[in-house]
């Protein structure tokens, strides 16, 4: 499988294979959290780094917001395992000479954050270093009503939906977003997703990753996908191209069975909106769809290793 | 409080003040480790931060190894809390453009960590930015025997204890170090230690902390300091001072009641060497002795904000 993978993906797939198996890990690397079990319990866990001028500009945002984003993103992750918060720990490398004002506005915005978003921070370490602000920040969670929710599980005649919009999140979203952590306990607690994920890198490229871990393939009906008024034509991309590929989205991807008015209805009063983009399918690969128009779709967005990989293909483009 | 800390001490001092504790979280920042209570259990959980030409020294060392240590030293942490590895999570920023090769030696080095010193790798994020290697662990655990031991606990009376010789660390040790585990697990088996942490700023800069969070005062019996055959004199400073503020140490500092001959053999058989090396006792602050000349110890030791920070003080020449 290794030779359709590229970037970052088949970096990861060659190196994870190297790693032995623990004992008590429920749940291991590859999806957008891991469990373990504990003393007869589980906790689920999640790292992200952030690093300046990559996913925020310190100069710009300032470091309260890098801060919130750094928490956030990875709550975003715990969101997919429909999982609660319990806990942070961050890791902080400072730009030297480190400078007392940015340490103080770095904390101020974790413990914000915190509060914010109802995760208290457990403890962290410090250090500076000849390079930009890192921030690595680590979620533990406690499982949701549903157990932990992960990338496999999606079944052929499941429906693929989104939870908003997608694309242009860079004009500012990417700072401000709500984790979808109460949607994902919504969903949970009715019982909905087969498998979760949350769009951190663009549909284009994570839809192919919740594919491959289940096992199946999907077909993506491009006239339903939501596209945020943020999003952007540029450079002959189209603005459904910005919604596909963009990334930092951070709604989640759900592979659920069909949903009757009802259920929706029930799910709205929960404040879930769930917005059908596609389904699954038996075999592999994910295929776009514009009309009477079907093509494969190669994976694209944002690629960490490799920055923006690949182009639309022609799927997106029909 | 806050007047008598110093560098990276009193800048967390003051940020932690911001910090609402959690519902569930049993340890939280200052120690070596956090604990967390999840469903009916307990989950203990430490980060630690390595930058390439700060922790080590990414050319000289190779890749491999700087994952280890990463490993390695949150391992020690963990062993602070005298709790079993349960897994990690690895959050690591490539130099720009990254490099195949590095990252395979990185993941290849985390693979071998991670059997050798039996904890698993639970999953990861990988990142590429214009700075240096940096690599940002987490590490989860399980309680050991004597539940979650911190830096809290230490009572008047007790004696001060390591687990071997000290300095010199940088001259190769930091790198292939042994994280006492075992010991601590054997330690709290015996139902020894009162408070615990790790020695990875020196022991003239962490005794003081462990103090302050047990709120007793300490005396360090200088002539009883096992010294390391890699400490060096250089620049003024004696192969003593080297032992108390080199760092890297990663040996544990126990507090403990008194042991008799037979508790100390019955340790001795589960390859734990305490060597005693002061006591503690009721009010604040570090002393060191040597002969009759007793004098108070101002924290120094490696200050990851400042550096070098302070001298060694009158005490430790004396």
């Amino acid at each position: 499988m290794s030779e359709r993978l590229r970037g970052e993906d088949a970096w990861l797939h060659d190196a994870l294979a190297r790693f032995a198996p623990g004992p008590g890990v429920r749940l291991g690397p590859g999806h957008d959290c891991a469990a373990l079990d504990v003393e007869g319990g589980t906790v689920v866990t999640t790292t992200d780094v952030l690093v300046d001028g990559v996913h925020f500009e310190l100069e710009a945002c300032g470091a309260a917001r890098a801060a919130r984003k750094a928490l956030a993103v990875n709550l975003s992750d715990l969101a997919a395992a429909a999982a609660h918060p319990a806990g942070f720990v961050v890791g902080a490398v400072l730009p030297r000479p480190p400078s007392r004002a940015l340490f103080d506005e770095l904390m101020g915005g974790f413990a914000a954050a915190a509060e914010e978003l109802a995760c208290p921070c457990l403890g962290g370490d410090t250090n500076a270093a000849d390079g930009p602000l890192v921030l690595a920040v680590t979620v533990l969670g406690r499982p949701g009503p549903a157990g932990v929710v992960s990338r496999a599980g999606a079944r052929p005649g499941d429906e693929l939906s989104v939870t908003g919009p997608l694309g242009g999140s860079r004009a500012g979203r990417h700072l401000t977003f709500r984790p979808r952590v109460a949607e994902a306990l919504a969903l949970a607690r009715a019982g909905v997703p087969h498998a979760m994920m949350d769009l951190s890198d663009g549909l284009g490229r994570d839809l192919p990753r919740l594919c491959r871990l289940s096992g199946v393939g999907a077909t993506v009906d491009l006239e339903a996908v939501p596209v945020h008024p943020d999003a952007r034509a540029q450079e002959g991309r189209s603005r459904l191209d910005a919604a596909l590929g963009d990334g930092e989205d951070f709604e989640l991807l759900v592979a659920h069975a069909p949903l009757d008015a009802e259920r929706r209805a029930g799910l709205r009063a929960e404040g879930v909106t769930l917005v059908r983009i596609g389904h699954v399918r038996a075999g592999e690969g994910v295929r776009v769809r514009a009309g009477d128009v079907e093509r494969r779709l190669e994976p694209f967005g944002w690629d960490h290793l490799e920055g923006e990989a690949g182009g639309p293909g022609g799927g997106s483009r029909a």
